[in-house]
């Protein structure tokens, strides 16, 4: 058995913060000293990734306390138990299951009667052959003609996750001629949302995916209204073009008014859920469930590395171990997580919710309060497109934010211009590169404004290529990381009590039965 | 003479040091001491905008040391100074002259020997007839076609800015019939950036405007490469589909490969351009040059209350009071900017940049170091979104984010359904007054995990509509936030050396010339 204890009681993290302060990055990575780091400091991932923390506040000494942090904590065997079933998520009295839709990591888990690693792959293989028909133009419009277009509709867990993953994919397919149809999402409850997206769309060649665990998230079902309004508008009939991811036992589930039903349930959270039917369904539809499959690979390949007890070999582990240092013992309060790569736009949002949702909890996982702070606030964009945006601040303004790098090797089109003597992702890469050594080096100047302080921490991930195994592989990464850092804390990391006062109070606007400030707020707005 | 002083070199800062902890939301916002507040608490803005807040943590005690504050740092004086001409950023000895744009809040100013009101008016009546001819027909592509897409090439100020206004404007805009050509943007120096738009683009019928002020912007001329490529694959003349806004010193002025060329100067720094030809170029192409025209109406009429001397009449000084009163008294480093707005989803981006590089600094104007923290971290997401997102580490998180929502109280394009009862709006809307109430208050309950502590402050701008108007005073507003906490900082909020040492050593990647952690990181991407 496993214990959960709070960090603050573990040895090993004490003896972390004698270290405050030892490790100066203007000294450990000048010269000869810093080359070396950077050939050292690096572990391999799945899908042709490798995480670099050479320019991170460690040495061989931190890490050492932090491997022995690792062991304390026990979280190797804190995901074994959770793979292997446990009812990690306890607030809820739920299992954790969202690694069995990319594969088996430990033994059979049973819930409600059936094997769960059965259940995620056979609404797989549904959906898998459900988009095989419509893109052979055997499932079609009333007119028999082929959709061209596939719309998701869903909002946080069921939008951010799917909607960065498509981006990311969108090119990196078009290029390999797997790019079936174009993707679009709704999830506000703007009615803006809905108007914008629709006046893009030829309704009648668009399948409508309505994803919504319960199936009676409200903000999904208007915009579903919204659809469903347009199609009848344009005389079609709604149920051959609504598509619904739900669990079995929401009222979504078993509706004839859906041309089909994909299936996920309450052991996958929200944010957890791309690789489930909340992102297998649209993304099969975009790409062809080939690319889902692939995508699918790269997380369970990294998930298995995510799953070793070294966390020298063990990516996802360390980047956990290194963050809680910055956060807990250094003090930083915000990391920016910065892509060089357009096609990972949203990617930062998508994680921002992945990790503020999981970790930004104030209570431990048995409802005490903690002596520590917990989850971080994490924001970013693309490189080098944040280079000439707020980049300043991180360079040189009087608060340190550590930051995460993403690069890679190769674009996904391979279609480059050469000006200047270097193409376009050479340009991009000596960027990432450039910046990692300003951070960490800084510069004196005699103008005192520009001068650079640098001791600023950051840290790589570099793949050859954003394919779809790469690209599973850095969520998978991001996703375990999380998951370790709230073993750390000892938070529940599934659970999201946090976004249940703002419902009931909106539900007693909706309803007129308001006082105090809340009805004059609704005044404000004429409710 | 205004007299420019550190911050904790004023009085009137010591006298609010003694405040802190003395005002409870969880206290002043119950009951009707709360609704008191509302209706107390809130100034008008131009484009039927109001800035309200009732849930900061100020009382009448506070804000009039705030008042005497803002008195001591001669804000208003300043503020007087930067736009009668002074050279208020003295790092680059430069005047800084964007509210010129808009309209002539003060004397004549005076500089290359032209009156700097006349030149970027003329600019505008330049880009208007320009823009007219085109959708007239008059101007067109090589066959007599019209042109029916504006695709803008560059980065930072010249692409954050202009992109945030027109998917702010887009919606509104073909609601109202005025949407005159679609808008894309190209920015990134990754070419999936490029290669992914153009995909999108009818090339023949598309003109492009490339924007650097300095004509040098290594990404802008990069990009520009791989459209003229495009543009000359398609074989087509690429100087009849091509235009430069830029500065007229620049190696892109009077360069016979445009179509036209626009101009701004060094007065205007790239991330208050939007209301420059930056903006204005493919703003008026897009939307036509009334709608811009609206849009700076908008921003001049908010420039106009920001000139005031009584901050409680004052938003845009009020705000920036507050938020420095949050940030150094109160000790908090991040705030989240959270418009209920589906068109407002990139401009929380532009407002990251805005505020991060103006004020991210670590010397004051006079290049000396400072004693106490300045420019924040600023991050956020449309609403309802972000509620299903990142939310809950507001609510339930270690940390205390002081939040800035933006709401209307009608949807752009009025359309609507009613589902349970209620307008999307309506859901819209009270589930932005839920929040802050949520946040201000919290709630007691005997299970930790659902406990809210409340305390948790926030303010929120209403308008009626988010209309051309709307947008400009909203942007202004924030500018001129900015501007005034740069002035209580003592920093300048107009330059940005922060940016020149990554340029550096990514130039010494490309020339090969690198040597210890710069050459290895180089290794790992093959450079």
């Amino acid at each position: 058995m496993v214990a959960w204890k709070n960090l603050d009681t573990l040895d090993s993290y004490q003896a972390l913060q004698e270290t405050k302060g030892s490790v100066k990055l203007t000294e450990v990575m000048a010269g000869e000293s810093g080359a070396e780091r950077v050939r050292k400091y690096a572990v391999p991932m799945a899908g042709g990734l490798s995480y670099h923390y050479a320019a991170k506040k460690v040495d061989d000494v931190i890490l050492e306390k932090l491997a022995a942090l690792a062991k304390e904590a026990q979280l190797c065997e804190k995901f074994e138990e959770l793979y292997n079933g446990a009812v990690i998520n306890l607030t809820e009295n739920r299992h954790v299951l969202h690694h069995l839709c990319r594969g088996q990591l430990g033994k059979q888990v049973m819930a409600d009667g059936v094997d769960k690693r059965e259940f995620y792959k056979g609404e797989q293989d549904k959906i898998a052959a459900f988009a095989n028909k419509v893109h052979a133009g055997e499932i079609t419009n009333e007119k028999g003609e082929k959709f061209n277009t596939v719309v998701q509709i869903g909002i946080g867990g069921s939008d951010l996750g799917p909607r960065a993953i498509y981006l990311a994919l969108e090119n990196w397919a078009a290029t390999h001629n797997t790019l079936k149809m174009e993707a679009k999402f709704i999830s506000n409850v703007d009615p803006d949302d809905p108007v914008g997206v629709l006046r893009g769309v030829d309704v009648e060649h668009a399948l409508f995916i309505v994803v919504s665990k319960s199936g009676t998230t409200l903000e999904t079902l208007t915009n579903e209204s919204f659809v469903k309004d347009a199609l009848e508008k344009a005389g079609l009939d709604v149920s051959k073009h609504m598509l619904a991811v739900t669990s079995e036992t929401s009222p979504m589930a078993k509706n004839s008014g859906y041309l089909a039903a994909f299936f996920m349930d309450d052991y996958i959270g929200g944010r957890y859920s791309t690789a489930s039917a909340v992102g297998g369904a649209v993304l099969s539809l975009a790409f062809g469930p080939e690319v889902f499959a692939s995508f699918l690979d790269g997380m369970a390949a990294e998930d298995k590395l995510s799953a070793g007890d070294d966390p020298m070999k063990n990516p996802a582990m360390l980047d956990a171990l290194i963050s809680v240092y910055e956060r807990n013992v250094l003090g930083y309060p915000v990391t920016a997580l910065l892509p060089y790569s357009q096609a990972l736009s949203r990617f930062p949002a998508h994680l921002q919710q992945a990790s503020m949702e999981s970790n930004g909890k104030s209570v431990n996982r048995f409802g005490e309060s903690m002596n520590y702070v917990t989850g971080e606030v994490i924001f970013g964009e693309p490189g080098t497109n944040g280079q000439h945006s707020f980049y300043q601040l991180l360079h040189q303004g009087t608060d340190i934010i550590p930051l995460q790098f993403i690069g890679f090797r190769k674009s996904q089109n391979e279609k480059d211009v050469e000006v200047k003597g270097s193409t376009s992702q050479t340009k991009l890469n000596a960027n990432v590169a450039a910046q990692m050594v300003a951070f960490a080096c800084g510069k004196t100047d005699e103008n005192p404004a520009k001068c650079f302080a640098g001791d600023r921490p950051s840290s790589i991930i570099i793949g050859d290529q954003l394919t779809p195994e790469a690209c599973g592989a850095l969520l998978a990464h991001y996703e375990n990381k999380f998951m370790y850092q709230g073993f750390l804390w000892n938070v529940n990391s599934f659970d999201q009590e946090g976004v249940q006062l703002g419902k009931v109070l909106a539900n007693r606007v909706l309803d007129h039965n308001t006082d105090g400030a809340l009805k004059e707020f609704a005044a404000l707005f004429g409710i």
